[in-house]
């Protein structure tokens, strides 16, 4: 890439800026590359079909040679998501990871029968030398056990990738390692780069153990089931749910697979205390209501996770019972509102209680630090330069601006878009030019291979349905017997038999007016074909389905 | 409907119960229906393409010569948008509808060139006589003009139907009639319908007064053009924006289709005062930025409204300028904060300011009642029994807790679903039985004619896309070619040919190994072609596309 100077250090991100998720940061000096995560986002609603989306990896399939590793910060699907994908398209020598996201990410690449094992554990005390970096790391508190901060020394200084955090002064889990933070400051940093996912929300955030002590309540309040809904990938969340479970002499029955996969890493690894605790839903039948917990997915009212199921009756392992205590111990993610409400109002009509964050102040807490918090990472960090990532664009400039009430003046702050590169030179930063960079769609076990023209074929069915037109045609230049018209997602076809065999009759006319004219090219036919045939449908019916002519060559 | 007794009253929905939307309540004593508004519900995201659900009319039509009018309580499209569909179905005698109501129904049954005529315009003050009703009215306050509580007098009681409403102390239009209120509820109220939407929200809700003086603020304090999205169906928020800006020198600009048909029509009946403020977009380029205001549709973000456009760049006739400020004066409806988000990225992308309800307090306030306001009709009719309406189970559930808290005994209180009745009798009023009830979908011009099987092809074609695979069979025996394997919405064909070619050749084996068993049933022959063809594509790709067999006779 001709544009790098010799000597400089590039900075850029491939994803996680102007949106929420697939995560990817590129640290580049000369020929040496370090990756800071690899994540997915999941694909909003219009979308249609798609499962994840990565980010493009052109840029590193092009620069593999310079690879040095992957480092994780922490277990979170918006920064490891993407590596079955990543592995799949670039050679990765590395991959270091904290000990919760290392195991997750082991499972990941079993289940696609990935055969990378290369894979090194990291913790807050951990240093990695290359030619030209130097890699440090600092513990943070998030929801997820071992969430790190990296420091990146480099030729031009050190630049700090601070993973996704907050500070909770009461956590449940370890304490951010605010001494080495502050004394990385001290040092003196270059380039700050800072998790904005929560920067719209004032204040300081809640801590978990505020948390704890509303869930706790709850169990002391309450002799029906528990049935707790909140995020598989909260681990503190969990953990607390089970432990005081044990407390309380009730078992724990766990619905859903991401909640089943988390608990069991998290045992196994020691962060939950819940070996004889957790129950299958069998065993559950034989305990008293009292002695129930149940621990499932769905608080953001999925329709297929174990709540919603469990909410409409079609779960198969549970049936609501009069006395049982639903928590939504959660708060929705922007756009699931109404889903959640169908669930709460299908519970309601079950008759059982229902608690929410709205109801209840204290059952949910953010693993991301609010503006005081990002506020207080800036002035420990006091870095040269400024460049917030995790997030909208309206999430990216608000930190922005909280950066510069910080003192750090607004020309070095860069509000930078994926692909964007921040050059770092003994002169300063500046932004310069752009590496490829673009959303890649997965949908199935397939990369790459969908588009924007399938996914806007899917939307015009998903709309008004498709309606086919398949024509026989004979030596190039008659048409034999009539149009077939079969229709899927546009109309009952047994109740509307005439309007079929009008569509047919104008494609019938249509085909016999332009054969001639067309001769041997069946490319214009169709196209007159749609013509004729769309305008008549729009008149009927008011729709715009997708019309397919399909034409049969008979000799 | 041989369970109604003879001199019984009953009393039923057709819609608005477990539902925010398709509002349409019944009222039948022997020979004699009343209806009480004819609405339409917005489709929940899952029912694809579809552009409103609208009640089953089904009692209605076997009913029709009972009918004595239909009772409009005010204008809004869950109140009066199924009149068009109502009217194509049943045979309705006449409609009486407060003013605004009747200019907006004039034009929907004007624009779908619907011959109804019988239109007939009430108010406050009016009263209906029918053999067994005496139906007369009270004003109330609501976010659109003209907005009517009922009161039904039955030989079975007095049945009051409080239409939307809030008390808003200091409005901005005139004053509920709370006088009346309380002279009705004095005389006596059998059953009271009152609207339970904002059930939900504690407390008293905000005056349109406070919304005014924020919006006021805002005109002092800037010197850009001023862009404003709200509801098109609050009146009174409009009148407010568009007085204040003449009062502040500047015109009005109107985008959006709704909008600018509410905005007309109050003016025409002299709602607001805004005959030389509204303006041309053309108009306003001469004008400077202090003198324009811009009021439009898309505070919801919907994709294609006005605000959406002008925020992406793809608005035709206004682009934004560096000192423009958006105010969204609405609050996000559940399910649209995704879109909004979309929407507030963009603007700050270009550099606009943005001020929302989050950012600023007072920009929106409901039309609905909160808590307070709904105990406050519940204590002016003190009614012997009570029905909540208007809304999801919660809301009813919530307000039924409301109406036993005022003292109503728990037994008296009826939370019911659409089509269950309400029999009230001189012993009282107890569930019995239930009338043809549910949703019919509209789609283009056409009612009624998708059911639940082309809503799950379209959800299938959504997600997987279409995989059609036309056979030419000669004499009902043998496969003449190969399988024609077409698709849309599922792959990049031209990038993916092999996989295509696989599919054809899978489908080819697959009938000429069946094509003998099933002899002449093509039934039977395409039911094992997928069978055969489905495993292999979810092997392959991991998706479930919709998979057509077409088989062509060739003699």
């Amino acid at each position: 890439m001709k544009f790098f100077e010799n000597g400089n250090t590039q900075v850029f991100a491939l994803g996680g800026l102007g949106e929420v998720g697939k995560n990817m940061y590129v640290i580049m000096h000369n020929n040496e590359i370090v990756i800071i995560d690899s994540g997915v986002m999941f694909p909003k609603d219009e979308l249609l079909g798609i499962d994840y989306v990565i980010p493009d990896y052109t840029f590193l399939k092009q620069n593999e040679s310079k690879i040095k590793g992957l480092f994780i910060t922490h277990g979170h699907e918006d920064h490891i998501g993407g590596i079955p994908f990543l592995l799949q398209t670039v050679n990765i020598p590395v991959i270091y990871a904290p000990n919760q996201a290392l195991e997750l990410i082991k499972r990941k690449i079993e289940e696609r029968s990935i055969p990378f094992k290369n894979l090194k554990v990291i913790d807050g005390e951990s240093k990695i030398k290359t030619k030209h970096f130097e890699i440090e790391f600092f513990n943070t508190t998030h929801s997820i056990p071992d969430s790190l901060g990296i420091a990146i020394s480099t030729p031009n200084g050190v630049i700090v990738s601070t993973g996704d955090f907050k500070f909770d002064l009461t956590p449940i889990g370890p304490m951010s390692n605010i001494h080495k933070m502050a004394e990385i400051g001290k040092k003196g940093v270059k380039l700050l780069m800072s998790d904005s996912t929560n920067a719209l929300v004032e204040g300081f955030s809640k801590s978990e153990f505020k948390v704890d002590a509303a869930l706790g309540d709850i169990f002391a309040r309450h002799t029906g089931r528990l049935i707790i809904a909140t995020f598989a990938s909260n681990i503190y969340r969990l953990k607390h749910i089970i432990e005081t479970s044990k407390k309380n002499n009730r078992k724990v029955v766990l619905f859903g697979r991401s909640m089943e996969t988390n608990v069991t890493i998290a045992i196994e690894s020691g962060y939950i205390d819940g070996k004889d605790v957790i129950i299958s839903a069998d065993e559950a039948l034989k305990l008293k209501e009292n002695e129930i917990t149940i621990l499932c997915t769905g608080s953001q009212g999925a329709p297929l996770a174990a709540l919603s199921r469990i909410a409409n009756g079609s779960h198969k392992q549970i049936k609501l019972l009069p006395n049982d205590i639903v928590v939504f111990s959660s708060s929705p993610i922007p756009g699931n509102g109404a889903y959640i409400a169908k669930t709460i109002n299908q519970l309601y009509l079950k008759g059982v209680r229902v608690l929410t964050n709205t109801s209840l102040n204290d059952i949910h807490a953010s693993g991301h630090g609010n503006e005081e918090e990002l506020q207080l990472m800036l002035r420990l960090m006091k870095p040269e330069y400024f460049m917030p990532m995790h997030g909208e664009y309206r999430m990216l400039k608000k930190h922005a601006d909280l950066a510069i009430e910080c003192g750090i003046p607004k020309d070095n702050v860069f509000i930078m878009d994926n692909g964007e590169v921040l050059n770092i030179g003994p002169k300063g930063a500046k932004k310069y030019g752009a590496v490829t960079a673009g959303d890649v769609y997965v949908d199935g076990n397939r990369i790459g291979d969908i588009g924007g023209i399938v996914i806007k074929d899917r939307m015009i069915m998903a709309n008004d349905g498709i309606i086919v037109l398949i024509a026989n045609i004979k030596n190039n230049k008659q048409l034999l017997g009539n149009v077939n018209v079969t229709t899927r997602g546009f109309i009952l076809v047994n109740e509307n038999e005439e309007l079929i065999n009008k569509i047919s009759n104008c494609a019938n006319e249509s085909i016999k007016k332009n054969i001639k004219i067309t001769k041997n090219n069946y490319s214009d036919l169709k196209t007159l074909l749609i013509q004729d045939v769309s305008p008549f449908i729009i008149n009927e019916t008011g729709r715009r389905p997708l019309i397919l002519p399909v034409f049969m060559d008979i000799k």
